[in-house]
């Protein structure tokens, strides 16, 4: 008798009680102001998946050893931005209920604050790590509280002074700049300082979001509003590395438009980034 | 002493005051489900509209001798539908104020109800004539009420029954076709019938809804959900001259998705759309 | 608990043995010639099959209804025909067995020949009806007998003259035409002589293969090698409607490749008439 | 000792002395004042033409028995159009003296006058049957006399009244259309008309000149400025079968853009109606 | 009453009369012998603008403290280089004599002669320092001596030997090295120099003429002819820095073809630039 | 009376008895897996190398100076691969027979192997030396062992250990990974070692491999499967100085796919690492 047809991320095929890490999609963009198309990204993703391989090269160590569980993607309302960040929220306290790491699959970035929501309920001295392009510090945008454009004011109304971790900046208003040096940890351009920012957060708990256009549109194209100057692949990967090793109770990757990119480059380079991510933040009971 | 820099619709010059038709741009498309991307038409055909004639040598008209004033495109809050629908309508009262014909360019067919609503108000006894391959009568979407599946049916809570004439349907769930055989004049795959619809509304004061993905994918692909089985161009021209004989009190043109069509012709057929509109509807005090 | 994500064509859920049309993918191009990418077929359609409606105002049902069940795709071998069509034929086998209805989604036009060679087992008086733009009538291409551009000359192997009945073609060498005009039912350009064609099959076994480059490239132009001069897509749907009013043993869908239609338009086309085919094959036990 | 690698159109290797036809392309667009592009179409169109089949079955006849010379392409200076005008004056010239058809493959229209001069030295009595969207009969753009867009007002200069016969025509200023009245043969649309002009026409010489765009944007997207509402594939072969029963002495294929339909679709139907034109003008000594 | 609609670069607005720096476009490319699609840029570079942030973290310096007035887009005549350039030329002189600084979106590298022309007229001293992948020093190309591959050698016969200081150069013609060895200041491959040259230069006049593809391709990919080896977006930024400390009385920013970067990466990255510049070489009477 | 048409690379005509190194294309791609297309890339190649200067500033030399003859593309029988090598290896063979360098433009990796198994037949001790971003050692994929990810196995049965040099690597199966370490000398990530490894080659014959994809996609998108990580254009060509100053007896540059870079660049970053490669490996009798 032929069975269902289920394809996952990477075709892992880990159970949920089994698995320590929770992947699911946010396919959510409807407060992008400028290019919309990253309600496509995880599905794209999961697509493109089985072109890449699960060992990783760089740490040695392959997803085939890694309990994963692929939770599939939300159906989020477009046009109800409460109603669509309620039930991130809700997904993420029930991987979290259950002892699980949550990674979230955006979407754009505003889909961080429903993780952040349920990540702050169950730990209260969370720190967030926030690697971007953009400040997204705005208190509003045409009027409205939940964008895009303000998600890091919200997560920081979550966390408070001095908890937020902001690195690869390099876009944003004059006023946004002036705000965070009063109440964030902002670094212009790069990582420089993450490694005393992580240091200084010790065995904190700690909720890890990447915007991936952090990334130099050289490498990655493929995002609604690409910001010249940034990091470069291998950049992104040793600051992961310098991250994970801190207690992480959830995290996301955000912001791929793979409409913008038709080489696929992008999405590879996403998915690449996904899976140096699972590789570090995964808890094994015996990795070599 | 350089001049400021004004790029219009056509490069149409005419005064506000002297101008009988007022043209505007809604770009919004928050709550489309499927693929987003019509809230760049107004931009885009704006821009293209410098590579079309003026003449018409279907109508022998020119749109040199129509008095029509673009009045450029609103900034509207994506994310907030609500809002953004109140931006619409206070546009459009302004201009039925003023005594002048709106005509809106779209954004996803939302918009409409914006429209609608301010035209409602100014005339009680509106009908609605609607061209479209969507039925666009949900109750709600995902629990939203505001959504470009729904706004059919927030146009018929303006309207009541027997007043909103729909042609060219050719998509939908079988509960919304059910539900219209009992409250709008809904009509299959072409324009059958509209004669007859035009000929018992005679002249109640009409709002004229264009969603121009009634046209088949093959002229039009640059959509967010091409349904194949359409109206060819040239039936469209002719349905638009039967319904312009009416009383027009406001129109629009809707669903254009500029980046689905990279070859340009559906930006280039909605533009001659738009003129041959404009032609038909605009009043004019002496033309030949 | 979360559950595991499935993506089907349409959402479809019925289980195995309560379905009675079975669905599968054949993911494979590596004899295509010219422009090779319908092995992305399937996959894309699967993915894009959610923003189609599932009820058909065509013909009034819904595939809500529809005991249909998706197998998923097979995972070909690319570079190794034979074993790529000994897969399908083994695919093809265990469903007819099992008393269902084989519909497959190409990949190239190849992949029918495992399907036939399946079903002609079973049936052995199989006659078969082609839609195409193409003869696919040569005895080797390069030297190689299996090829997308023989594939019908070794369906004829199966069934012998007559009972290959041919429409729509509109491109070939001069010897293939003259070499049908011998042994199989050949109808150029269009579906004249189709109904006489279905009439004389009666109630014998019917394999049905549709090769959508046999709609006109304005509707369709995503596939491999576009042929001006097509029939629409309502002729299309009105040809299938007259065939799978037969007895229908086994049908396929071939050679969409998305990637040379970026608007989504071939693919969106090609769900539909996936649709209208599931609808007029599928055996219901009380359809109204 | 490997030979030398030559492309031509079709495969075709007929030696120049034994050809009654010569193509050549003409790959220039420097007055294009919408949208560039239509320089690379010979060269597209000669690399793709291996993807198309040498037998028609519309005419049953194939290219493999036409004596047809592919000349390649002209090297024209961009930006100097006088000279590139010469170029191909001198080309054409060449061909008509040593008795041969001349067919080039453009390129922008306004290619053709450097060919109608060639031609009508030769044959003072010349007429030109021009099918096209566009009127091209301006005295000057932007104070230039020699444009893509006046290029139909200097071939009237090479004719005089009443020898310039144009069909499909759906796009032009109102002067134009004024102009035309009172010197030119000008049908709007389509080809009604063109049975009778032809018959009119007897057996003088006819320069005849396709403008791709005269075919609606439906089939041939692939152009600088699409106009719906033009012909269909099949009309415009049928027109083609009526045109070359004439006295042809020379003709152009012009204004394909291949960058602006990414689905090789406009390039695939334009060489289609190479083919047809091919086998349709050239003269053979015993063709069956 | 309803305004004129007005779309400027990064919606600047400050007055004519209140401006220290002029912005104009100039959309021509009538000589490009490669592929063409430079007119499009400063249309697109405008529209895409207002998804740019106005504040420099680079420079900590925000345009909407900076004093410029976008003048719009010239009208140019595609086919007749030489007219072109004189519109150029007046444009510039116009801005010149009332004591602004022009700054030119172009376009092909040849409108930098128009300004050239302008600018020398007033400052007899003038040095030019040009950022470019391409040489750009030929005589004369198939003939005509007003050309893309020329402009540079014409600039030259405008200033004469070593005055014309040219960075990034990675291709051309082995004559055109050897040429500027006698004539120019060439520097291969990347910013080297840079320095030493601008010191050299003192308070001189400077035009400074920035063709993009000077960046490297990764960052840069929509351009004509791309050319690997290019510099980054980071040197590009500092080397501007270092050339507008000097007494610059006209820039230009070329040679951005949209249509050639679908992702859009390559306008948003050439925006940035005009930021930095702007920003750069705009007199204020007060920055902080 | 008018000539044949030639379109070669470079425009190159030296003629075959003269050339010391000679061009082929082997446009296949059938057991590409994931994203085919590399089967065009010869074509595009050719077509585009007009675009490029023949004169190379890094190396002062010219490839009109260089004895190259380009003997075209091979037709390759899609879907049998044994066949598509005989017919490589074939002309291979004759290309050394003769005494020249082959140089040979893919088509996928496994291309290589055609070459390879010509090159071992003259040269039994030959090395290789191999740059990409992916191991390619499998032994079989899905059971078949000619593919392009199991080309280097093959080539190491060609070679035995020790032979095969590999540099760049950053993605396979952990399992490739570990049998390199007793087969090959595997260089992950870079050229590092590759000094070391041209200096202990010697003066043995070498075949020398690039799969393009060593490249980073930011510089070179336009391939199947890219991968984040790669080298620069800048490390390449130095690369290729170290290798080209061995025995060089065999050539080839693979796995370009030129639509999925619909900028060019890929393409023209091809075509330089081709005119940097046969500038270094061509023999001259006499050069500057």
């Amino acid at each position: 008798m032929l069975k269902e047809f289920h394809e996952t991320f990477f075709a892992l095929n880990c159970p949920y009680d089994e698995a320590s890490t929770v992947l699911f999609g946010a396919p959510f963009d409807s407060t992008t102001s400028f290019r919309p198309g990253t309600r496509f990204a995880s599905r794209v993703m999961r697509a493109e998946s089985f072109g890449l391989e699960t060992y990783s090269p760089y740490l040695d160590l392959d997803l085939a050893d890694c309990p994963v569980f692929d939770s599939g993607d939300l159906e989020l309302c477009f046009g109800n931005t409460a109603l669509a960040l309620a039930d991130i929220e809700a997904r993420t306290e029930t991987i979290l209920r259950d002892g699980k790491l949550p990674l979230m699959i955006g979407g754009e970035h505003l889909v961080t604050l429903g993780a952040v929501r349920a990540a702050v309920k169950q730990h209260p001295s969370l720190h967030v790590i926030h690697f971007d392009a953009h400040t997204d510090l705005r208190e509003d945008y045409l009027g409205e509280t939940l964008s895009h454009a303000t998600v890091m004011r919200r997560v920081w109304e979550c966390t408070g002074d001095g908890r937020l971790h902001q690195f690869g900046i390099r876009s944003g208003a004059r006023a946004e700049f002036l705000w965070a040096q009063a109440h964030t940890n902002l670094h212009k351009f790069n990582f420089d300082g993450l490694a005393e920012a992580v240091a200084q957060i010790g065995q904190a708990p700690v909720y890890f979001s990447i915007d991936l256009d952090v990334l130099d549109p050289s490498v990655f194209p493929g995002t609604g509003t690409p910001e010249a100057g940034g990091v470069t692949f291998l950049e992104l990967l040793e600051a992961i590395q310098l991250v994970s090793k801190r207690n992480i109770v959830g995290c996301d990757l955000n912001e791929l438009a793979p409409i913008y990119d038709q080489s696929g480059s992008s999405t590879a380079t996403a998915l690449k980034v996904l899976r140096e991510l699972l590789l570090s933040v995964t808890k094994t009971s015996g990795r070599m």
